[in-house]
């Protein structure tokens, strides 16, 4: 049965049964859940302009009588029927904007393993009757060479015609055989599964240049928000992790398919791919059961890199094509911290140097004294909007950031229209602004209009005060007719008081392990393109980094993104990577006993 | 639609527009045809006992009137219809009679390298946070071991449950994880595809003993009854390079599950293939194209050993199961020759040895004066019964043996019933007897009555003379109607003549090439259970074998199966085996200038 997703306009034939979100993800449209389909979170709202409304699945309750009489429905409990036009939420279907491309560090020399070799090879006769096999070697004045089964199936008919062929190397294997001179067809697919979003990276590893990114939301959110909603849903059925793998696997080739249509790239010249992610997507990814990550002692199945065959995972392309799947470190500490390690200078060890990427957990690795440590931190999803009463993705219509003057509150919109939200950025800038003016105290008060007037509080920022009982709320942006106010409640405050807390509490941890102090500390590098975003000064003010200099912290883009690009162009970076996950040493917050109390100490802003 | 094969009684789900014989093999029913389905050889044979006979497909030239009428049509030229019963040719109903289990050499020390320890691995826990791969690396006492990905896979859910778990090791890689003690479930398949017959042998990699045994038809003989009818059936259309190999991996298959059924082994526990045959069916069984073997110069597309996956080829087995194909020596010297010289002292080189398979081609390998040196000669099928009047497969009702005296001919017949052919080694004895007793001449002449008499023939041997114009036929068994004699005729001494001079012929080339003479030959060596059934002196008198003492030749018996499970159960044979092939010569026959010369030479018996 047919279904229609707008405003993409994309049409799938869904099956008998089918959930509306369950057919989105099958068709590759983006599409949120925090509760991995129960019913119970709102996420996966939707607005059905045609099919049947009747088979409503008993989980209105988190729509309003409007929104049902409207259309609304949510995607996880109604059934497609038959030419079903559905409307999908803004929000999403702007989420999968392009990032700009990525770059390497400086000094960085490719040097893939993975080499074409244009050659003739001589006709057999009764003189040399040398198998197919053995006459390509001696063209190529290789003795011993092996050829990968796919390859070998392809070299009788390549070579019946004659003339030139190209050979394709890896590891001293011939992985592919082709007609003519195709020596420049020689690519490469590096991959970063993030939570919210996979970034699919196409590189030629002759040339070693990019020849595409492509950033797309992450479709397994329709089975949950975070990687413990995902895990959670993968307990509650055999069957499942297959479901939320096959959704990452459909998604990095759909973002083959289209660089395949777009570049004219062929699939079959995808030789080698590189994954990273947290360690549950890396588990997933793989199809490797994850639930012991969601329980203490949080033991992963594996935490070393691998190689995996591309067929074995149904990834597009060449029949030889091998993944390579980059070490972790521990069961919360992923290859994609793996990966932005080996992008720094970190791990020379000789200077107090804090890597941090801020996310619903917050990865820490520290070095300095000759060690490396490094913890993960339950931070919650308050930095990814998800927590926050106006919380959204970093998607149009975010608030980013945030200005208090005298004169009030000055915002920034992604997108520069209405705000509708605000993203992880926004917040930490709003919440340091909030400390910095002494409108939120110590304790993470968001004070009152009479204690701020005490306070000599200016008349425009007092304007922004919205008091109610006994709470009050800070309004960032005032809507014409007050329905579509931007707000930041006390909850909110108190949310990003328990994260910053989390985050903060591990820095002091690792830094007591390695006998650090901040003032001995010369480097703070903040991974991912969030780092790009925050302001380095509100994140001190709410004390998420500690108090250093502000020239002393780096932004490093996505890390991890170039990490894994560093690891499919250089074998070196890949030996790197596994050298790197096995020196970090893991340390397990929930084994300390000295972590409630630093957590308690880092509560106050 | 329905088709059922008689007597085996075996009902199969036939495609629309499928012929019968089509669906014979994908049943897995043995039925034979020499002309790759073209409706010419007749061989494919068949009454239709229910069904729909009009639709004939114009092949009928190949039956009789009568056969016509009483139902009986060629299964490669008529179609199925629904509800249909078949009766098979009783032949090859029988042909897939057991053979005797398989004795490995005597001091072969089995040393298969996957082995199975049943362990406990230490739960996780915050002080021992590793990955369950580690843990189990740990409790084998085994640093930086790598699990396959399939057991990777299968890790979590088996040591989820806590207790004893058993790891299946190869090759310093854990490629199985099993709950309980499963140490002795550990198993690995020999296979011998001849072209006729495909030996699969169930080992026990543990304790190095055979477990089962099963011979069948090769299935690939409704596409041809030798390699290059075959390889002309892959080279008519795209797609029945898939077919024929898709036969003998169902074929295999099948031994496989009714192993699993018989023994209650599970294909799970099949952790190891071998597999040798001749190089075409080496080919066609890694499906790679074999057409180039079919034409001068006859160069493979491969001649190395090595190692696929067995899931790449959809056999029955563990999900990390590796086939081994054994090295072949050249187009046709196949790997079945290679594991035959493993099982002898040949490569020693010290002496004149002489190692045979005598089939349509007779393969020869020739040691002493430190050389090793190896040659293919097309014999033709006479030595298969194939182009031989009355000629049939060793099944029941074959003369296999036959003694001229003065009172006659006496005959020995598979089965102890009526004959109704005269298989290999039969006809063989036959014309080694009729050349002893002087019936046929150093010409090949089948000498008249006349003559004969003249001779002093006793009139016991004359009556089984019969003269038809200028030829003669000598008949072997008279029938009470005189309808169903079984005869060798003038033509069949011609053709055994022809082939005895091929392989004589190369015998000698090689004698030439390394410098021996049968004088010097101190052992010859019959490949084959072919060597279990011919007796020596016929073989000799007829000129097949050079003139020696008797004493000096060895039946090998399935010295191909043996040599195949010496590499499944010994690593150094495996090594041995890929020496061995590296080190014999192959010499082309013709590609020899003094070829035709021996070969006109080797004419007279």
């Amino acid at each position: 049965m047919k279904i229609t997703f707008m405003p993409q306009n994309v049409t799938w034939e869904a099956e008998e049964g089918d959930t509306i979100l369950q057919a989105a993800v099958r068709a590759g449209v983006n599409i949120d859940g925090n509760c991995a389909g129960k019913g119970t979170c709102g996420k996966c709202k939707v607005k059905i302009l045609e099919g049947d409304l009747s088979e409503c699945m008993d989980h209105h309750h988190r729509l309003s009588e409007n929104e049902i009489e409207a259309g609304y429905r949510l995607a996880c409990c109604h059934k497609v029927s038959d030419g079903m036009v559905v409307e999908m939420p803004e929000a999403e279907t702007t989420a999968s904007r392009k990032r700009r491309m990525v770059n390497l560090p400086e000094g960085f020399e490719p040097a893939a393993w993975v080499e074409k070799h244009c050659i003739t090879v001589e006709k057999a006769s009764l003189a040399n009757q040398h198998s197919d096999e053995v006459r390509t070697a001696e063209a190529l004045g290789w003795e011993d060479l092996r050829f990968s089964y796919s390859a070998l199936k392809k070299l009788p008919r390549v070579l019946d015609e004659g003339g030139e062929i190209t050979v394709t190397l890896r590891d001293g294997q011939v992985i592919d055989v082709e007609k003519g001179n195709t020596e420049r067809e020689n690519y490469g697919v590096a991959v970063d599964i993030g939570t919210t979003t996979v970034v699919v990276m196409l590189w030629n590893l002759g040339s070693g240049e990019m020849e595409e990114i492509s950033a797309v939301t992450n479709p397994q959110g329709a089975y949950g928000a975070d990687v413990i909603s995902r895990i959670t849903f993968v307990m509650e059925k055999a069957g499942n992790l297959e479901i939320i793998h096959k959704a990452v696997i459909d998604c990095i080739n759909r973002a083959i398919d289209e660089f395949s249509r777009e570049l004219k790239v062929q699939p079959e010249n995808i030789y080698q791919f590189t994954v990273v992610g947290n360690t549950t997507m890396s588990h997933i990814f793989l199809e490797v059961d994850p639930s012991s990550l969601a329980l203490a002692p949080f033991a992963p199945a594996f935490t070393a890199g691998r190689e995996v065959a591309a067929g074995d995972l149904g990834l597009h392309g060449n029949a030889s094509a091998q993944v390579y799947t980059a070490a972790n470190i521990a069961g919360h500490v992923g290859s994609d911290i793996t990966a932005g390690v080996i992008t720094t200078d970190l791990m020379k060890c000789d200077k107090g140097h804090l890597f941090i990427d801020i996310g619903t957990n917050g990865e820490i690795v520290l070095t300095g004294n000759g060690r490396a440590v490094a913890c993960s931190t339950a931070a919650g999803p308050a930095f990814e909007g998800s927590s926050i009463k106006q919380g959204m993705r970093a998607a149009r219509g975010a608030i980013e950031r945030v200005d208090i003057t005298e004169d009030g509150a000055a915002i920034s919109v992604i997108g520069d229209c209405q705000p509708v939200g605000i993203c992880g950025s926004g917040i930490i800038d709003a919440v340091g602004e909030l400390i910095r003016t002494g409108i939120v105290d110590k304790t993470g008060r968001l004070l009152g209009r009479e204690k701020l007037e005490k306070k000599g509080v200016s008349e425009g920022v007092l304007k922004h005060i919205r008091e109610d009982g006994n709470a009050s709320e800070f309004v960032l942006y005032f809507s014409e007719d007050g329905k579509n106010d931007v707000v930041i409640t006390q909850k909110d405050v108190r949310e990003v008081q328990l994260a910053k807390a989390a985050i903060s509490a591990g820095i002091s941890i690792m830094m007591k392990e390695i006998g650090l102090t901040v003032e001995t500390l010369e480097k703070v590098s903040i991974a991912g393109a969030f780092g790009n975003y925050i302001r380095n000064t509100s994140a001190i003010n709410i004390g998420l980094l500690p108090k250093i200099d502000e020239k002393k912290i780096v932004s490093l883009g996505n890390s991890a993104g170039i990490g894994a690009s560093m690891i499919l162009l250089s074998e070196r970076c890949r030996e790197e990577s596994e050298t790197v996950a096995a020196q970090i040493q893991h340390i397990e917050l929930a084994g300390r006993s000295d972590f409630q109390d630093q957590y308690m100490m880092a509560m106050m802003f």
